[in-house]
């Protein structure tokens, strides 16, 4: 008889798993469309019931839309480990990001559940409501962590209407999403296995990236204004050009982070210019801008130096500017405990690994304040995600869920239950 | 009984008719709003022809809908002098441009009606139609001087298919549009009064500015191209962000015009950028960019080099840009003759007067080398147009038309038939 280090998932059963999934929402490129709580996320739901139940998993949904199986360990006040990802997509995305995450913590289920094993807490496969953000993002770990603002609930701003109808008719109660928070002390850490979506991995032949740190982000809008006027009668110096200040700020935004933040991340992702017309010098310029960095305080040294700049060729260009914070997603600390579980589950496996920071936000942003939280990382073909060319060596798929078995199992044997 | 010396415009009925004609798509903002072909064009229009016929007029228009009283000399071989303008404006637009062009023509036909002058070529009081180019620059003058090219006749491009539907309620036929075209050999020459729409008159306190020069002008669509990708994964090096490209254009294209051609005029008036999300790196940038220069050589050498800065800055951030030439006015340069009696009338009148380039386009451009071409340009208050705040002093208003009446008679006076 196996002995528990002999367990492996089981690649083919895996497989199907994969391709039954990749039909729902499939997309003429050889991608997949299922955007949060459409009738392709529904139905990817509906397969995810199924499954949990055909295995004799605990089906579970919560206020916030998230759905669960559960395997309980039996003992009525024994925490649960969560084990999540998100079934919901990107627009004309791909196959792995990230159904990956959820067929691999649904095989490990299976795994232990066949093998008979006696887990010191209940364990939770968990799909999260919105983890691309279509909606809102992160909305269902969000929900969980008890992180969620009253925007939804209200009438107002009407912005959330079209949100909240989605929510009722996928089922969910904009009034109940705030039902969804967890006690804590009921949660025994927080685990998932996700494709890089970066080209470490796959540049370096390295099959396991342990994510220290998710990198923290924040969004603003960024309006400058000038003064709209005849381009062809106006005088040059009467001239306040918004679209001229904000091509400024753009430049020296990406030079001032290049030169001065080597981890740091600046993206001016869309302009808006008004009025628009060829002969009309534009009044008003909305910039979307971005940074990352992983580490707390210097993101925010690199936020107030642009919007410093910001300021500055505002001031320069005859300009006003005004600044709004839209989204700021903390930095987030993965457990250096579950961390080093993963790390003896390489070990265990003989599976070469990485230490890794994540660039990309994930549900594991909410959970790692409030629980214990590890994220695995598997390749991403030359880096590429977010677009059916998205790509992971089934070898890759197949490692990573043995590391994620062998990762709970490791931290079921160093359990001390408190 | 006066002398021709002596004949002066009569500011009361002008004003009665600049009134009324402010009346006519009047907006809340106190300005007007009077889009070619829209109800309130063909108001505008209907108003005209009433007051042509009510003063003896004879009313005329053409198969472009440029609508004209003419003033018949009563020789059938005579040539015509064209008075024009245009009665449309832009969206909420101002109360004088250019209506005061239509009203001050109309009140010299009067004037020399009444005062039973016997000129040497028939007068004709011309308002072409789309002025303002809300659906094809200088539509009307173009038609005139045979420069339609036959896009607005076919059923291709559908593009222009919203426009032969406005032409067919306005009651102009499409495809019998180039009909409008005349005989140069018919034509003694052209002249229009328009405000100056710039600063140049305001600033130095002079009355009237005798154009010499109107601006060319070129529009360009110039499309980045670079590729899309997770604005926190790419790595940095990998990154081919169009927005980036476009911003160092646009900054980089505003110096090279400002120090190498001091009469130059550089605008990018819009961006368009897709995706257009907070988190892709954009992957195309498609700005509108124009450039205006009084004199031809100089512009082509500033279109030139812009296109060729472009070219270099998609090279240096690894991008491409296409660059499609869209609009060309050729700059127009105004017979001196005729600038020459416009001053002679200034001095008779004891006007000062300035001579001056316009930075805007006008009908003029298409009139120019189809005939002796000559404008008069009146002050705008703080160089303000194309808004309700458009502003002209009436006493310039008044000084306009007659500087208008007596250039008129200095033509006819100096009049070889030929």
């Amino acid at each position: 008889m196996n002995t528990q280090d002999d367990l492996r998932v089981n690649s083919d059963r895996l497989w199907r798993d994969f391709i039954e999934l990749s039909l729902i929402g499939e997309t003429r490129a050889g991608g997949v469309a299922r955007l949060a709580l459409s009738n392709e996320d529904l139905r990817a739901r509906l397969w995810f019931a199924n499954k949990l139940e055909a295995n004799g998993l605990h089906v579970y949904d919560d206020d916030a839309g998230n759905l669960s199986g559960v395997l309980s360990c039996g003992n009525p006040k024994a925490k649960t480990l969560l084990i999540g990802s998100h079934l919901d997509g990107v627009p004309d995305g791909g196959r792995y990001d990230n159904s990956v995450g959820i067929i691999c913590a649904l095989e490990c289920a299976r795994v232990i559940q066949v093998a008979g094993i006696k887990l010191p807490f209940h364990l939770e496969i968990i799909n999260f409501t919105d983890g691309e953000g279509c909606w809102q993002s992160l909305f269902g770990s969000r929900a969980l962590a008890n992180k969620l603002t009253d925007n939804y609930m209200s009438d107002t701003p009407t912005d959330y209407a079209p949100f909240r109808a989605a929510l009722m008719r996928a089922g969910i109660s904009p009034a109940k999403v705030k039902n969804a928070k967890r006690n804590p002390h009921h949660l025994a850490g927080y685990l998932e296995i996700h494709i890089e979506q970066g080209h470490r991995l796959d540049d370096a032949q390295i099959p396991i990236g342990i994510v220290t740190d998710i990198v923290g982000r924040t969004t603003y809008q960024m309006t400058f204004y000038g003064e709209a006027g005849h381009s062809g009668t106006t005088r040059r110096e009467n001239r306040r050009d918004a679209l001229r200040g904000a091509a400024e700020f753009i430049t020296q935004a990406h030079r001032l982070v290049e030169e001065n933040y080597p981890d740091g991340v600046f993206n001016c992702g869309n302009i808006l210019v008004s009025p628009g017309a060829f002969n009309i010098i534009p009044s008003e310029a909305q910039l979307t801008v971005e940074c990352r960095h992983y580490h707390k305080r210097t993101l925010a040294d690199m936020e107030s130096r642009i919007l410093k700049l910001a300021q500055d060729t505002a001031i320069a260009n005859r300009l006003t500017v005004s600044q709004k914070r839209e989204i700021h997603m903390p930095a987030a600390h993965m457990s250096p405990e579950i961390a080093n579980h993963i790390r003896t589950a390489c070990q265990h496996l003989h599976i070469t690994y990485l230490d890794i920071v994540s660039y990309a936000g994930h549900d594991a942003q909410m959970m790692f304040d409030i629980t214990p939280t590890g994220m695995i990382f598997i390749p991403s073909k030359d880096g590429i995600s977010h677009s059916p060319k998205e790509f992971t060596d089934w070898d890759d798929v197949v490692c990573g869920a043995n590391v994620l078995l062998h990762t709970i199992l490791q931290i079921a044997n160093h359990y001390d239950a408190k």
